[in-house]
């Protein structure tokens, strides 16, 4: 089962990365943008064939390790992928 | 119109950061992972109603400055919001 996580800072906080990114496209001419928000997807295979399973598995997963649940969000996705 | 710009390490490129976060998911426990894969999500809100353009300026974007072509892959996917 194939797990697409993507993880992104909560509304309202303070995302320098996203900011640099939103100030180097504008100095490229990109002067067009907003809401520029920058996010880590991971994307892995958990062995099971229970979709509930899976997704159980990896909100676990972002609890545990991959999320900070203080000021990141974390979405999962799963696809019936082998 | 919103655009998610996915980006990727191309398939055999080697990718210490996924490496990492699957043994820290193993010694938690999560012992049934595969291809684990670390990308970057970026989100960004472009003034234009033409989803062709948009598309055209993410990628443009992408090749300037967001992707390193010879390394990474990247996905763009725009969405009709406003």
């Amino acid at each position: 089962m194939q797990v697409i996580i993507t993880i992104n800072k909560k509304p309202g906080v303070l995302d320098p990365e996203a900011q640099a990114v939103k100030q180097s496209l504008f100095s490229l001419g990109f002067d067009d943008l907003e809401n520029v928000t920058m996010g880590k997807q991971i994307t892995l295979f958990i062995e099971t064939d229970d979709q509930e399973r899976a997704k159980y598995r990896a909100a676990k997963m972002c609890e545990a390790l991959l999320a900070n649940a203080v000021i990141e969000e974390y979405k999962i996705q799963v696809n019936e992928l082998s």
